[in-house]
This record gives C-alpha cells, structure tokens and sequence, in this order.
C-alpha cells in the first residue's frame, strides 16, 4: 500500500511554483502530499518543503484553544473576517489528534465558518489526521510553512483545550490565545491544568446581552489572577479582555493587543529567539518521538508492557527495575540481531 | 572503575534486615548502594530493592517547593519539629540536579537544620548526585521507597522551584507544597511557570512580625486566583495559608490541610489511582530516558547535532528533514553492525 504511487501528482516544482503564487488549489494539493503516508509522496514532500522554506517565517501565529461550547469556530470567523478587513491574508489550521477516531475535526465542518471560507483571502484547513500527536502536529507545522509561503500573514492554529495537543501549538506559535466564559461550571471550563499559565491573552467571549456584566466581571476576576502569574520569559504581561463573536465585538482590541505584543517581543528580540528555540525543538521533537517508536514499535516490547504494569502496581517488581528488564531485551533483540 | 567492587559491603539480607528495624546507619549505608553507579553495587541495589518493595507505601508523600531565599530549610525544620511531636517520623530527602555542579545541594549542610538533624524520628539526606535529572530523581524515589520500608510515615521531599526538578517531584509525591512570600519582587518570586498550578497549598512564609498584614493580603490574593484555575483530578482545591517558619506558627494548619487532604483522596480513591500511575509513569519516564541516551550518547550522533541546529536556524534544512537524516544515521549505524 505504501509503495503505491499515486498518478495524479505533478512534479515538485509544480508545487513550489503555485505555492509561491499564492495559488489556492495547488495550496491545497500540496498540503496534502505534506499530509500522506505514502513513500513516494515522502519524497516529493520533502523536496518542496526544502524549497519553500526560504519563503516561510513571515507571519505571525497565534495558537487559540479553548473547550468545546467556548465558541472557537465563531471567534476564528468574527476575528478572521475583521483581520482581512484590515487588509490581512488568513489561514486557519488545526491540531485534532483525535479527529480520526471521532471521524470529524474541529474544523472538519468547515460550514460553521460559512462567510470566511467564501473569501480568497482566507485559507481554512481541517487538522491532518495522525496516530499519534506528533505526527499530527509535525504535518500542521510543515503546512504552516506552506501557506506562509503562500503569502497568509496572519496564521491561526486552532485546539481544544482538554489535552495535549496545547504544548504542541504553544510550540509551534509566537502567541498563546486562550478563551473562556464568564460563570461557566467548572465542567464547562474543563480546561487542563497549565495551559492556563501558557496564555499572552484570555478572551471572554460571548460577553453579549445579559452576559456583559458577569463577562466583565470575569475579566477583572482573570486580570487579577494573571499578575500573580510567574513572569514570561517574553517580558509581556498577558491580558484579558473580553468580546463578542456573534456580534463582532472585541475584535479590534485582541488585535491590538497582538499587534502591541510584536512590537514588544520585535524590539527585544524575544521574536526571533523564539522562533530559533521552536526550530531546534521541532528537530529535537521529532527525534525524540521516532526514538520511542523504534521501542514501542517492537512487538516484544509491547506484549510485555501490560504484564509489567501489573507486576508494578501488585509491587511485584519495581518500576525501575522493570524498565531495566525490558530494556535489556531491546538491547538484545535490535543490537544483536 | 565500575568494577571496582568495594570491600566494606554488607550482605543484601544485611541491608534488608537493618533496614525493616529501622536502624538508620544501615538505612543510610542502603541509600548510598542505591545512589552508587558501579556495577557491583546496582546488583546489590536490585535485591535489596525487590525485597523492601512490600514493605513500602505507607507514608504521605509531601512535595515541597519554592525559590532561593523563600526559607524552605527553616519551613522543613520548624515542620518537621511539629511532625514528630505529634508522633510522626519524618524523612527528609531532596532532588537538585545541580548539587554537583553547585558543590553543595539544597540539604547538604545539615547544619541548617541543626534540632531537627539530632533528633532519632528525624532522617534528612541531602540530594544525590548525577549527571541527569532523570537520574537523580530515580535514586530519590527509591530512597524514599527505602525510608517507607524503615518506618518513616511522613516523606517530605525538597526541590527549589526554578527548573525541571519540580516535575519530577510532583511525579513521585501525594501532594505538593509551594512556599511563597507576599510582596517580594518578580525577581525573588521568580518561579518557574506552570509550578503554581501544580500546588495543592502555597504557604506565604515569613508571616510574622511588620510582615503579617502583608502576608494575609498576599493569601487572600494568591486564593483567590487559585479559585478560578481548572480543577485537579483529586478533586482538592488548593488553599492558601500563611506560616512563620521561625515562630513556629501555622504548622498546625498546613498538617491539618494536608490530613484533610488525605481524607479526601482516600475517599475518592484518588490517592491509590495516583499512586499506581505514578509507579507506572516512573517505568516509562525510566525507559524513555534510557532510549534517548541510546541515541544521543552515541558520538557520531552528539557530533552531528551542532551543525544541524546552526542549518536549522538559517533555514537551509527543516526540523523534520534534520530529524529524518540523523535518524537515518542513527539507524544505520546501530541497526547493521
């Protein structure tokens, strides 16, 4: 199956050319080839990417999470579509790594974002499915590198805020966007414990109607706590606002308060440092994930973990020393082999 | 050098038996096998380990963390003291992967905990050694398993709260204590992000003197923003106190809190749940940081790493492609010799 070749490929150069054009069709075709598994198109993935990147870099990504019922797909459209009013070009990616277990990613219903997928300025991607989060999120950050080389200068890379795959934006984006309700139970604020503290900027959303006082209540509520925060390494104070998707409201002032973030971390070179440390990761990453798949890959590796678990949690054996016995067959099996 | 097997060795059963009578000398001679690195003594560790295994457990496990100058030596004391007069016997044990570099950790001059260090309930060992957090942190926790084994139902283990460490203590603890101070600089404060949400308790130390008021202001401030973080799996939520480790004041609250604590979390049977992902996460944090060090302590690897990271940076090479090369290499290498 990995050996099939799929013939309605054009040739790398192809690619690259309509890329750099800004052309939206071969856009997508390529973030496609970037998204197979098949052998051939690893190939021709890897010459286009080597080629465009050069190209890539000039945009500003802001990461955006927030859970379920928070209103993300309405916040990307009320923020996209006043983005591009302001003259930008806009491209929504996700991180889904659940999106082929339960068949349909965050941005997979791309109707829920009806004016802005209508527009030519905007590009809007469902996440890339994947076993595992790193493969999924090393394919959203190569196709990041392609619509950048396509000319979007505004990149929003959307999650849900209920796992893993924060760390992953937070490490592929120069801003950490969080939302959040005012008064909503704790069942609904369900996000995970240190995302929080990941935040440049939370937004209250749906501050609207009948909401507008508690919203700004939560706002004050958010600020307070957010000062007492550690300090970030980028020398920027998150902040908080508040805004209304629905009725366009707000939008102006999460711009502005990014806008006010570049030029803070532009002039004291937190930008780039970044972006240099998140490129070094990325390798270190990738390497780190394969290594463990090299492991775990291994079916005697595998069958044995369960019976060792077990052995751990009756105290049978120590957990260190079931680490050391299984690694030991590993040596043994892939060294001498 | 690893073969050198010394001579004044006891038998295992010497150790295991020293141990479970809770004879402190041999307990402290037991750790210094599980902190050795020569060959001899690991097998010697081994079976001392899987025998006191079943032995072990019975304590609370308590996390404690804070920055250079927050008073964490005179908190453990004054703690500490507290503990045993309420009939407890406390083991005192710390994780600070820069003690060797720094030529001294956190707890290696005893003399800072001078009443404590003379009393028989009381056993304080300073960090072990070692080149690797990961390491380190491995030698503590079976020490730990080893002061358990030895009668000491209250573990407190010490880290400062500046780097990784605190990830590894919170991994191996029951509940996790932050020391703070009201109104001290950003500098002073200077935690590292993502530490606060981790706490089950900040305690404001130093609350005694011209210090009170500021230090009951700076409880209701810091409970405050701990309310409206994400709630933690144990269903506690965090709480604020004040203390003056040098009075002696407010050790009765932060036991009561953590009693309370366990009442709760055994209750819910979150303590035991915790406690077996804990034993299970310890195995795969063992084996994954041996398989990295498979890959990255191979020299043909480390030797490349520099030059990739440098074309990396000047976007002659993507992230992904540099991980795929040196894989390639890595591969090659260990896998067709």
């Amino acid at each position: 199956m990995k050996n099939y070749k799929p013939k309605n490929r054009l040739s790398a150069q192809n690619y690259i050319d309509g890329v750099l054009q800004g052309d939206r069709v071969i856009l997508s075709r390529a973030i496609t080839i970037i998204e197979s598994n098949l052998e051939s198109d690893k190939v021709l993935a890897k010459a286009i990417i080597q080629h465009i990147l050069p190209h890539s870099g000039k945009s500003i990504r802001i990461g955006i999470t927030g859970v379920p019922g928070v209103g993300k797909s309405t916040f990307i459209e009320a923020f996209g579509k006043y983005l591009i009013d302001q003259g930008h070009r806009v491209a929504i990616l996700s991180i889904d790594p659940s999106s082929q277990r339960s068949k349909g990613s965050i941005l997979g219903d791309k109707t829920r974002m009806e004016d802005l997928s209508g527009m030519e300025q905007a590009y809007i991607r469902p996440s890339a499915s994947g076993d595992t989060l790193g493969g999924v999120a090393n394919k959203t950050a190569e196709s990041m590198l392609l619509c950048e080389a396509a000319g979007y200068d505004v990149i929003l890379i959307e999650t849900v805020g209920v796992g893993q795959s924060e760390t992953a934006v937070h490490g592929m984006t120069d801003f950490f966007l969080l939302l959040m309700l005012a008064g909503a139970g704790d069942e609904l604020q369900g996000i995970k414990k240190g995302i929080m503290e990941m935040a440049d900027m939370v937004v209250i959303n749906k501050a609207d109607g009948d909401n507008i006082r508690q919203s700004e209540r939560a706002r004050i509520q958010y600020q307070n706590a957010l000062h007492i925060f550690p300090e970030s390494a980028s020398g920027w104070s998150p902040v908080v606002t508040t805004a209304s998707s629905t009725q366009n409201i707000g939008m102006d002032v999460v711009w502005e308060e990014i806008s006010k973030y570049k030029l803070l971390v532009n002039e004291n070179q937190y930008f780039e440092t970044n972006r240099n440390r998140q490129k070094i990761n990325w390798m270190y990453d990738t390497i780190n994930e394969e290594i463990k798949h090299l492991f775990y890959g291994s079916k005697s590796i595998s069958e044995q973990l369960p019976k060792l678990e077990q052995q751990i949690i009756s105290s049978e054996i120590s957990p260190v020393q079931a680490a050391q016995d299984i690694l030991e067959r590993f040596k043994n099996t892939v060294f001498h082999s």
